[in-house]
């Protein structure tokens, strides 16, 4: 392992969240509710100890695999760590323990929330908390990559170990270059949702908080009641068109801009994804129609924005999802599973390993039929390495192990079966609202202190895929 | 497709369906509570399809994988299907899908009931519902490979595709040798049992009817309230103890009878096996001490009852766990997948898949450190070929893959999620008792008819471990 590297790209990491702490100092000096001193305190703290780190020397600047792995595993842990300094310091959130899980929630996207009474907390706390979702959606390191001016390294690693789902493209030859693109597209969706915002009625903040929880798909609102405390349908379709955006694999909107719409539309994975949201819709709105809601428009309304806010893993609410029949919530929980695609924001396990997976059934199948014919599995027409599929089945097991074993520990704590194991869903998948007790009017304070660790730990490991953790695990015991 | 074959052997699957009955006619013949006419009126049925059946011409005996998942899974859906005659005939259960319900629940040995009043039913239809299970143990195909004088055929596929486990062990050249060892052995371990049952003060009829379930690791009892209507701590140790039993690889057995006692203690998956029994209980005892129970050695008894009946998929019940604390119903439930060895008559996922997909996850682990080297996965000091992990990972998500289609099948029918969940996981497990409605003091009476079809499926894809069943949708679709 190349330790000195590793560590000097986390000092970068540590200096660039203390410039993205910026805005929110700003809005907290606006507002002058008394939380600008935490951001004033932390930023200076993330600067010393990220500046030290950064003046390591560097013996060579070879980075393997593992040591993407270990970067972004180290690096994750520690932006969250530091960025809970500024609930701690402003007293908005007095308990350490909370306020990690709170840091980690937003930079995880996963936007499950300690808190109970959101509206009362300072602006620029809440600005900070829905800007870590922005920074965590597309990635704290690609952020780094994206921003520095030049690490000496190959950095095609710690991009793979960042960029959810099973093998991300290199679409354009300099690593940096990829994050400069990746992040513009980012800025202008974000930029775009806020004029939306904006022009369907609200406020600047309002409009920024949920832009950046939408982009993020973090689902972080500054609102008790999410996006139903608006009770606006123009708002409502805002947020839902750009959860599904954001929910698309970000590659698609580079082809786009150099205007290879066929491409994007054969897409495999964006085919899945589009049918799995209006299969999921139509099967929602049969089963709620006349029980839940009585009017076949308001039906659509709120079928359709929580499934998107599912499925993209952002967790936004405007209804209560505890209260519709089971079949409904059976329909919100496989979409926790599945996720959005590969290469956006979105959780879960992601559209493009399910449909891999289902080909590989498919495959199974006709081996049984034809045990001697050679059997490929293929994505838009190319062939997929056996590497890559066992990877994914790996993968798959490992999400179902680390579920498992994580819903046996939280439910230590006593609380139903429903509860403690769709904390745990929604945390690996980083979703935020799962079912019962941390339903989208409930709330994670009420967990212990290790559940909170335990879902905390989901949460990254859900974010990063699983590989930069297990890493982590296996080379520490 | 050999299909002359497929239905000649299919014939013969029935006339031994026949033979089967004829135990329960004497007893309903003994106790005259007028059920003797069902199995007078079943038997000759069964004998004029299956001898019409065999009589069938072949034109090669050749038989490929193919077959075999085919001749495994319409067999099972046969026996099946005549063996739900008996209850519809005597009007023990009128209903003819509860019917079908209750027979595939004993063949699959999963010991799910509709039943809300056993003890009302008649003697020879319970001893008959208790002997599907014992047949369906150790696998229908088998005893018919077993007492057939000669299938021209190589029936190795045949038995492959009923046997549980990856990879079932060939110990000796010839199959229909191999269907009469293994007879042999579980015929002897039952009488065992029933001798021991007999010592502990039960009943002859009740000594049968328990020592089948057992032995079949089905779960069926004549009581309603199952093993705890005896309140007696010895048979409950007997039965402990020999549900165990039947939970080990038969195999082994055989290895002690030849004096290999070394290989057997050696054997990765009985040493994970019995690790996992002992931690589960461990951890139920620690849970529950002083909460349900308050004697300490009540404590034990009972835990241990509960999770021997669980993970060797049987199923009977000492003691209601719905009212557990939620940790010790998540290890049941946990315990409800992992399941019994291969080459048992238990159900579930089985230990050694379990093994498998553990070492395969360490594999990651160390390919991440070590990309270059070269990996193995070993069982017992073998190498396991590649293509039986890729198919133990294949299975696995098969398995979860049916579990959450079937799920959400069932949660039309607007029961709780836990009941639908756990209902769909106790059936595929082939368990019997799941958790909420049909926990161990529940029954499966009030599902809706589409619910009962799908959970009957899910019995018969779980005891035939998915592939015969995925080759019959395949072909069909």
């Amino acid at each position: 392992m190349n330790f000195r590297m590793i560590f000097k790209i986390l000092g970068a990491v540590l200096c660039v969240e203390a410039a993205c702490m910026v805005p929110s100092l700003l809005v907290s000096l606006i507002y002058q509710q008394g939380d600008a001193r935490s951001f004033l305190l932390s930023i200076p703290v993330l600067i010393i100890v990220g500046t030290g780190l950064y003046r390591i020397k560097t013996v060579t600047n070879n980075i393997y695999a593992r040591d993407g792995f270990a970067i972004v595993a180290l690096g994750w842990l520690l932006v969250s760590i530091f960025g809970a300094l500024p609930y701690v310091i402003s007293g908005a959130i007095p308990s350490v323990i909370d306020a990690l899980f709170e840091s980690v929630s937003g930079f995880s996207t996963t936007g499950a929330s300690i808190l109970k009474d959101i509206e009362a907390l300072p602006r620029g706390i809440l600005f900070w908390r829905s800007f870590t979702q922005w920074m965590g959606g597309m990635g704290v390191l690609i952020l780094t990559l994206a921003v520095l001016p030049y690490v000496k390294a190959d950095t095609l690693h710690i991009m793979k170990a960042e960029t959810p789902g099973p093998a991300p493209e290199k679409f354009v030859p300099k690593i940096g270059q990829v994050a400069k693109i990746l992040y513009a597209i980012y800025f202008i969706l974000t930029a775009l949702e806020v004029i939306f915002l904006l022009a369907g009625g609200m406020s600047l903040y309002d409009a920024l908080i949920h832009a950046f929880a939408t982009a993020g798909t973090g689902g972080f609102s500054n609102r008790n009641h999410s996006v139903a405390a608006y009770d606006n349908l123009s708002l409502e379709v805002i947020i839902t068109v750009f959860m599904l955006l954001f929910g698309i694999n970000f590659t698609h909107y580079y082809s786009l801009f150099k205007g290879n719409l066929k491409s994007v539309l054969r897409d495999e994975e964006l085919r899945f994804y589009a049918g799995t949201v209006v299969a999921a819709t139509i099967f929602i709105v049969l089963n709620i129609y006349g029980k839940i809601f009585y009017s076949f428009g308001e039906t659509i309304r709120y079928s359709a924005f929580q499934v998107s806010a599912i499925i993209t893993s952002t967790g936004f609410s405007t209804a209560d999802f505890n209260v519709w029949p089971v079949f409904s919530q059976c329909v919100l929980l496989l979409l926790m599973f599945i996720g959005a695609s590969a290469g956006s924001t979105g959780g879960g396990i992601k559209c493009i390993r399910v449909i891999l997976l289902l080909k590989i059934i498919r495959r199974e199948a006709a081996k049984i039929i034809h045990p001697r014919a050679i059997h490929t599995v293929t994505i838009n027409g190319k062939p997929i390495a056996e590497e890559t599929l066992t990877r994914v089945m790996v993968f798959f097991f490992l999400y179902i192990f680390i579920i498992a074993v994580s819903v046996l520990a939280v439910s230590l704590d006593g609380k139903d079966m429903l509860s403690s194991a769709t904390a745990v869903i929604a945390a690996i998948g980083n979703i935020g609202p799962g079912l019962g007790a941390v339903g989208p009017i409930g709330s994670y304070a009420d967990f212990s202190v290790s559940s909170k660790l335990i879902l905390s730990i989901c949460m990254i490991v859900g974010r990063l895929e699983i590989y930069p953790i297990l890493l982590l695990f296996s080379t520490t015991f």
